[in-house]
């Protein structure tokens, strides 16, 4: 995989410091699955030093911050919300789909089951008031704290519809495109367009450029959910530490799959269907990749990945911002336009 | 069982009218699982015009405001949030412990399954902040608001530290009474301390007076959920609509099977050990109603909630509130005290 971004490592630190802030007001034991699904502690309570995830959307909204001439310090309360945000989802999501294992560590069902696993999510989720509550410090008024407060129930609401939406489209076979990507702006787009937002809205009172920096950040998330899609099926699996077809495997009705039950036609459809119906016996991970080569459904993934990655360079084109975090950003959206191969 | 108090029906409608404008903004059929749940729609979408619960939470929360001086309309937005809290915590709460049903019909899990019951159950607590946000039409400022919301957020997390315990207790059999107490404590305690102490502060500036009422709030909750323990065992099925002894089918570790566990000596001890232990295979519901009846448990559980309904008189005697809410407080006291035999 092509190198991470030094803007990731610029504020690695800080941004840990405020998740970890707002987690130490909080002992109980329930707590500890927190630290657990962050990468902190081990199963046993041990302190680990492993690095976490890359934290992109708290990333995306400092930089935004830092862009429209703010300082980004005082995002970082709205940043560990954010990661708070996409971590309460990865827990839930994790039980929803039944995954054992997680950036090669078990996921917290599978440890501690799924009941409290779901208590782990919630309370992650119940956490974003307080780690928001940190921007009195920066001297934020209540009025804007709010004004920030609401973009991330938004986004919330929307990544839960989006999940809705995927969960109710693994029993049909008849989703099309469309409805693919509603899914996605809920799940995937939602968040990191909030992120830059919310970024955004720490730095400047000029709504025009807020919600310019909202739409860089809905293109640049279904950008980063169409390659994910792309690399569930044909990425390398030494990058990414999982087999080859995963989400062919786990059956995901993910961009390939939505185009090739869309253009399928004859005996690929009826393959399809057999693979992808409720009935989940029939067909082989060669068999589908197979199809979705007829198809074309790589290409056209990648077509429209593209799309967006050139949309996103458009509205970047168009902003204001300061030149560190022009060339941060351009140098963020190559890296997600390359990573995993 | 002994007639609902008048408070519960005098405030019934506006707290529906206000739950349902909190809702009514979410067209997603996500929401429709949230609609379901409150009882306002059946599995097919169709208007119901059954009553759904009691909303005691709410009632209480606008009777102290009401008791305080205050207009209960500006706490309608703090009873309807305080509701959102109780129907999430109930929704996991189902999933959690398999049960499928809740007031005579399918559990929203039975009906969508686990996975979609998790999403209705955190978007209706990520909903307590847009129902918040309507303290706004009442004139609330931004910082009194944040300060609800805490409120709100601290019983969320503490009401979550509770279900945590309580399922962590369900492998253990070395349950005192001091641990069965700090799990209801925050399970149902921290909520109903919540709904009074919202309340109040909604009504008056005076920090004692609302301190007050939220220790009121917590001798009534604990109270409550102590009642509820004695019901689930020797409670009247055609009232409670369930079979006798369900909390022993469904092996709780409710108050009287803990203090069964402490005092139980040699053959007994060795016979609820056996039925609550992790094999939950040896044993019968009668041995163990003929156990709770030899170490004197249902009367130990009764002597206890007299006493927290006891504290709950006395701190009501000390508290200053108008004659109608103090009446209509001695009144719901005594509703509780009674209901289910």
């Amino acid at each position: 995989m092509n190198k991470l971004p030094t803007v990731f490592e610029d504020h690695r630190q800080a941004i840990d410091g405020e998740l970890r802030a707002v987690l130490a007001e909080h002992p109980s034991p329930l707590y500890d699955m927190l630290r657990y699904h962050l990468g902190w502690i081990d199963e046993r309570g041990n302190d680990r030093t492993e690095p976490a995830g890359k934290a992109l959307r708290p990333t995306l909204c400092l930089l935004a911050c830092e862009a429209v001439g703010g300082d980004y310090r005082a995002a970082l309360p709205a940043a560990a919300a954010l990661e708070l945000v996409h971590n309460f989802s990865l827990i839930h999501d994790d039980i929803q789909d039944g995954d054992e294992q997680r950036r090669h560590r078990p996921t917290v069902w599978a440890v501690w089951g799924q009941a409290q696993a779901i208590n782990a999510g919630t309370a992650m989720r119940v956490l974003v008031n307080s780690a928001l509550k940190r921007l009195e410090d920066h001297g934020v008024s209540p009025a804007r704290r709010l004004k920030i407060q609401e973009l991330l129930d938004e986004a919330s609401l929307r990544l839960i519809e989006g999940q809705y939406l995927d969960i109710d489209y693994e029993k049909r076979l008849d989703i099309t495109v469309a409805d693919y990507l509603r899914m996605i702006e809920g799940k995937t787009g939602a968040l990191i367009a909030c992120a830059l937002e919310a970024g955004a809205a720490l730095g400047t009172d000029d709504t025009e450029i807020i919600e310019g920096y909202r739409q860089l950040g809905l293109a640049i998330g279904l950008s980063f959910q169409i390659r994910d899609d792309i690399l569930g099926i044909w990425g390398n699996q030494d990058v990414l530490g999982k087999p080859l077809a995963s989400d062919i495997i786990r059956r995901k009705k993910t961009l390939p799959i939505v185009h090739a039950l869309e253009h399928a036609r004859d005996g690929c459809r009826a393959q399809l269907e057999a693979y992808y119906g409720n009935g989940h016996s029939q067909g082989s991970v060669p068999d589908v990749l197979d199809i979705l080569n007829r198809v074309g459904a790589r290409d056209y993934a990648l077509r429209m990945d593209g799309g967006y990655t050139r949309e996103a360079r458009a509205i970047l084109a168009d902003l204001p911002a300061t030149d560190a975090a022009r060339k941060q950003f351009e140098e963020l959206i190559s890296f997600l336009e390359e990573r995993g191969f």
